[in-house]
């Protein structure tokens, strides 16, 4: 980076991946730090196929922080976005004021940023794209303005699961238990080459409405859902355990089981919202019923699938096993006719 | 009845009501006494739309046992028709060696009885066919074997929801602790007369596919949903309590609010199971989301709908609301296109 302070721009450009998550996150304990009632687990996809690219700009030039989503400008004044923006910038002081001899000058710290970011995804899909944009956002700004360390608490305030993101492989986020959420933050659990074996397909179904978004949605079933306030304290701890454990021992059969155990449970608790919350639709049960005997007929669990919050599945099956399902899920769901699929890892 | 014993067959017929739970049983403790996992509480229906009509007759003459069901036989041998058949005869045989003076030689204990029971209403339909079913039988052949008192305990072992059609009104099923289930039984919480502004419409919805069976699905269901035993345990018994409160202070909102929760808890635990059972369709979700946007727009919960184990809507209303809410349901789903409705109580 250059080190006199000059017209032309500091421009830093970086990629995120999307992450899947097994044992999924579900209501918030605190919204404005956005810390979770349990622990959650999600494996991060390659960024072959889906990813979001973000390019963060700083110049003394500009008038105004200002953010571009897929070539559409956003509101930057959005609070969470402020979040993000504010702890990148402060750990950007610390840095400075500690004499740390990689911080810039060029950067002034009073200059305006802009951020360009894009998915290569459909971000209506409900694929995680906020996890993938914020971890994105954080990580570029962080580059931008010169800033190293532990960053996945600064994306967990942009979105929850952004925090996931910040990692490859098999990543835990610790719900922790400290007010200030210090505690809350994301710890790679194996790293990306620790199961090759392990292949996630995405189908994109046709949403056959727009669903309730997750914030609110979670909002809703934190206040009325007696069961998720059973999940979070009895059920997700000891999943968390044996998820961690089949993981490391790549234990397929154990992983997959666990995976549509806590998709289905999380789903449950949304039906448990009052008034419900359905993001299943009638393709979703279909295939999960296609799964379901699919394993039932080799007699061992060959495929899982999980859902989050919308009606697309993400299919987990092992490489040599592809080439059949994928065959079937063409056969009971012709592309031309139920939309796209992607394939993944 | 003739007091001596002639060729004549004894002859009785009854009708029994439907029963709709509005706090739902899902899961046994003892699947041979059809034990339940929590109490439970329903409304029964009038007799005017939906009934099982069951005639007994006794004689001599009949080699065997034998029953049809709408006309069509069926095996005698089913081993809940056996229970009810037992009890009845245990009892009967008691009264007479406690030399009840009502007691009817006529009818030999060692006589074969032929059992004829149609339903009113299409039985696929799942709408609570066996409860209807298995109340009438027992109530029957307790008449033609002149037996008295408390008999729900025997409905219980036919169909465990079939001891709730025993009474008319607002009943509770008391789940009870005995281990030989002499406590379980049914208990009238409100008379017939108790509520007469109360209205209950059933929708019936085209199924999409069969439904898993309650006996099996529930059976599933208490070996692996997690939520389930914690609804059991930790959620039904207050909510028992604020049921019969809204019963008898007849208030409606109280009423249809945990009306609606518990039937939505109940389809939450079917998805918590694994493999996961789906018994709303999307009708089924359409008509939720009717409901609710309904209530919404009026500022005051006017309708409730509740579901059992099938994609059927049974909706509760107040009278002055049902002429709207018909209008509105045959708006959105018109009859020819969607199956048959039928208004009841």
């Amino acid at each position: 980076m250059p080190e006199d302070s000059t017209e032309t721009p500091n421009i830093v450009t970086c990629t995120a991946p999307v992450n899947i998550a097994v044992i999924k996150y579900w209501g918030k304990r605190n919204e404005d730090l956005i810390l979770p009632i349990n622990s959650s687990l999600s494996v991060t996809l390659h960024q072959d196929q889906l990813k979001t690219t973000t390019t963060v700009a700083i110049s003394r030039s500009f008038q105004e922080d200002r953010l571009w989503l897929n070539g559409k400008e956003e509101d930057i004044r959005h609070p969470r976005l402020q979040s993000c923006l504010r702890e990148i910038r402060r750990l950007a002081r610390k840095r400075r004021s500690d004499g740390d001899p990689r911080s810039t000058e060029s950067v002034g710290l009073s200059h305006k940023v802009h951020i360009c970011s894009v998915n290569n995804f459909p971000t209506a899909a409900g694929l995680a794209s906020s996890a993938a944009g914020f971890a994105c956002l954080v990580y570029t700004l962080a580059q931008a303005f010169g800033v190293e360390g532990e960053l996945s608490g600064i994306a967990r305030q942009g979105s929850g699961s952004a925090c996931r993101s910040m990692y490859g492989g098999f990543v835990q986020w610790i719900m922790g238990h400290k007010e200030d959420g210090k505690d809350s933050v994301a710890q790679q659990v194996e790293p990306e080459g620790h199961w090759p074996e392990l292949r996630i397909l995405v189908l994109v179904a046709c949403a056959e409405r727009k669903p309730i978004g997750s914030t609110s949605g979670m909002q809703t079933s934190v206040q009325t859902s007696l069961l998720l306030k059973h999940r979070a304290e009895a059920v997700v701890p000891r999943r968390m355990v044996d998820m961690i454990e089949a993981v490391q021992r790549k234990d397929f059969p154990a992983f997959a089981e666990l995976t549509m155990k806590d998709s289905n449970q999380f789903h449950a608790t949304c039906l448990d919202t009052h008034p419900p919350i359905f993001y299943l639709n009638s393709v979703s049960q279909q295939i999960i019923h296609l799964v379901h005997r699919y394993n039932k007929y080799y007699g061992e669990t060959r495929v899982a699938y999980s859902f989050d919050a919308g009606p697309n599945a993400v299919i987990f099956t092992l490489q040599q096993f592809v080439p059949e399902f994928v065959q079937l899920v063409r056969h009971f769901f012709p592309p031309d006719r139920n939309g796209e699929e992607y394939v993944d890892r």
